[in-house]
């Protein structure tokens, strides 16, 4: 079904370009941001996997050609155009930065260079998933960064955009650092660790909180986590300690935690459960942990939901997709604030710094030069893989080092004042003011 | 795959139940939120069919019952456990609001009562589900309002959190009143209107904008709206203009809405194109509108993306699941700022306030009384769905009348001080004052 999970107007721009016989002509498009989203000071690329599952298995049905068929806006259609998506497969090459990555302002997430019409279908799905995973990811890695060690788990798909995007914040989530997620979904299908052991319907459904915590401890032993607020914490606590080990610990869902969790180590340490671990619930966020980290609470790890699943201080990452190459020349927008500049790209990695340079240079290549990394690499060429990718696991490693070398003040979670700082090469400057003034040329003939 | 999309710790209580006898005790379970959200007067219901969807095909492959087994926590379950699980349908009652109701803090949205283990696995995805949809379609609710009549369409995929909420946020958006959505795959599967002409990549993929326009106009006729603003959104009418009928519109997505619209709106009457429509784009939102709207721009139509998709201003609903009966007793929860009251409850609604009561209340019933609306409604009953459910278009229609029908300053935008009037029936507070009585019976006997 993935094939009209996109924009009408990729289709209707593909019925066009079919009909001008533009349809082959060989486009080259970068998925990129123009600004960092409120509140951030970095991003970590992710969603990659499920980018290439979509181009692996983009194609039409009879069932969805049909209902093309009966739009309004496919009357004119050639129906050769329909043939043509009876057979379209993604039959290009993809060219992206491996997931976990942290980029920053107008640098390339991937860059897909396909015959026009398959370029311009994948747009929206591959925003999205882009857009959305590393969104998250982002997200995780702040988190996780100011949890300082401690462990950080993925609660948030009852409140996540969706089931399935529960299911892809807990991915994502792991890659940005989180230790796993709750959401067995995401456990299946990715390969992730997943955790959590019960809810205040457990301790309401018997006729006591000791009977209730007496099973759980009978059941998941010493992956007992006793949920200790559904009447009150101290008398939960009290409780838990009461049944001794084994247990990993507790979990404080309501009401002080910073004072709580003095209150609740006290308790457990005095019934000599000094190993018990105390885990904290409850509309969490890195802004909540760093003063927890301040106040020395004894926490000794964060179940985040809401906030980490749907990012709720910047709910949104500007990812875009613009032509940069088509059939051999270059191309760009000049739309007030909107521009874009031409051609392929890539991003050179340099010790303190990034410069985004067009695709054929190789900077730090010459001999005596500051060594630089390039980041964006072939994943699929004429729309095969070239070789497995990364696992999740292998990401949130790529990710975790990745942004340990980043500047201090580029990962505290405020606005600093110092930006990562990005350069663009001499080569690429000297294409785009080229291209403005051709541009101001082909204006000035418009308006004649 | 439905199955495992659920919080771990469901299944590990569900695998508890199942060992302490208590699998089929009859649960009865409640999903509303305790506050409206950030800056929102009132909440428009959706997400219903997706929920019922769900319930329809719950279940669990061996695979994915093998993946369990595997795990940790299930090492020491009961094997019947996942014999259960193997045979596991939902065979339970859900009764519900219709979607596109306006709702308020404390109301359910839905009452699922069915064998607990059922009810403990369908908590995750049930409030992702209404979570999600209630919060898009109460977005759309308040954009269409602003826009006055005006069309609006929804062009969020791109930016939603994932491709599938791109589709489900499609589906919420009509039944929050928007006209349709650029989602094919929306259109598809819910018979949503689907709308869009051409995006910045098809005027740079020709060699001039009019080369460009005229072949879109050729391929949509009456339905071509011109995205004018890729060089320069005056020379872009201009060259709109010069085409003459058949079109639509012109859209503009970048600079001074409100100034560009005047200019292009002279562009097209001086053209004779008087009955060519002014679609508007770029990062718009109810806000935005209203200031237009205010300015008396002459825009006929709005196409609102990721402000729509991820309701940026309040990206969540904090939707709760919470048990209120267990075989045969009622059940709540008192911890601190996240008490629940006991009890299937029964929504009244009266010319202009809400009564929360208890389901077997019947209000407005008596001779005389004013009348009053039971808004939870028989959906499934053993496991069947009663009636096909209501179409996303008559959803549509009825939030459009509901939402009609609230006092103007919980339409409004704004944060009026006027909270819509719900009250808790006599019977209600009654029945929650003796539970908080025994409660504390039941503390203090703890602190003995």
């Amino acid at each position: 079904m993935t094939g009209l999970l996109t924009d009408l107007y990729q289709l209707t721009m593909a019925a066009g370009y079919y009909e001008a016989g533009k349809a082959n002509e060989v486009a080259t498009f970068e998925l990129f941001f123009r600004h960092l989203p409120r509140y951030r000071n970095y991003v970590v690329a992710a969603g990659l996997a499920q980018a290439v599952d979509y181009l692996l298995n983009l194609k039409y049905t009879p069932e969805e050609i049909d209902y093309l068929r009966g739009l309004t806006q496919f009357r004119r259609a050639p129906s050769g155009f329909f043939d043509a998506l009876r057979e379209l497969r993604f039959s290009g090459d993809l060219f992206a930065l491996p997931e976990g990555t942290p980029i920053f302002a107008n640098e390339p997430f991937l860059t897909i260079r396909a015959p026009l019409m398959e370029a311009q279908i994948a747009e929206t799905y591959l925003l999205a998933t882009i857009g959305f995973q590393s969104l998250i990811a982002t997200k995780a890695s702040r988190i996780v960064e100011v949890a300082q060690g401690r462990a950080v788990v993925d609660f948030g798909t009852r409140r996540a955009h969706s089931p399935e995007a529960g299911v892809l914040a807990g991915r994502a989530s792991y890659i940005g650092g989180c230790i796993g997620t709750s959401n067995t979904e995401t456990g299946f299908r990715y390969g992730i660790p997943v955790f959590g052991t019960a809810a205040h319907s457990w301790v309401q459904s018997f006729s006591s909180e000791k009977e209730a915590f007496g099973r759980l401890q009978n059941l998941l032993g010493d992956a007992t986590a006793y949920l200790i607020d559904t009447y009150d914490t101290l008398d939960g606590a009290h409780t838990a300690a009461s049944l001794g080990p084994p247990l990993w610990g507790v979990r404080l869902d309501s009401g002080n935690l910073v004072e709580l969790s003095r209150e609740v180590r006290k308790i457990l340490d005095e019934a000599g459960l000094n190993n018990a671990k105390i885990m904290a619930t409850s509309d969490l966020n890195e802004y909540k942990i760093l003063e927890f980290a301040a106040a020395g609470a004894p926490i000794d790890a964060f179940g985040v939901g809401t906030d980490l699943a749907t990012s709720t201080d910047s709910p949104n990452l500007g990812v875009v997709y613009k032509l940069v190459e088509l059939d051999g020349r270059f191309t760009a927008k000049f739309s007030e604030d909107k521009h874009t500049l031409p051609g392929a790209k890539q991003v050179f990695r340099f010790a303190g710094h990034d410069v985004i340079a067009c695709s054929w240079e190789c900077l730090g290549c010459g001999a005596g030069e500051p060594s630089a990394q390039a980041l964006l690499r072939p994943v699929m060429l004429r729309g095969k893989l070239i070789e497995p990718l990364p696992t999740a696991n292998a990401a949130r490693q790529h990710a975790a080092e990745s942004v340990k070398r980043l500047p201090t003040a580029v990962r505290s979670l405020f606005d600093t004042g110092q930006e990562y700082r990005v350069e663009h090469s001499r080569e690429l400057s000297a294409l785009y003011e080229k291209f403005q003034h051709e541009n101001s040329l082909l204006r000035h003939r418009h308006a004649d």
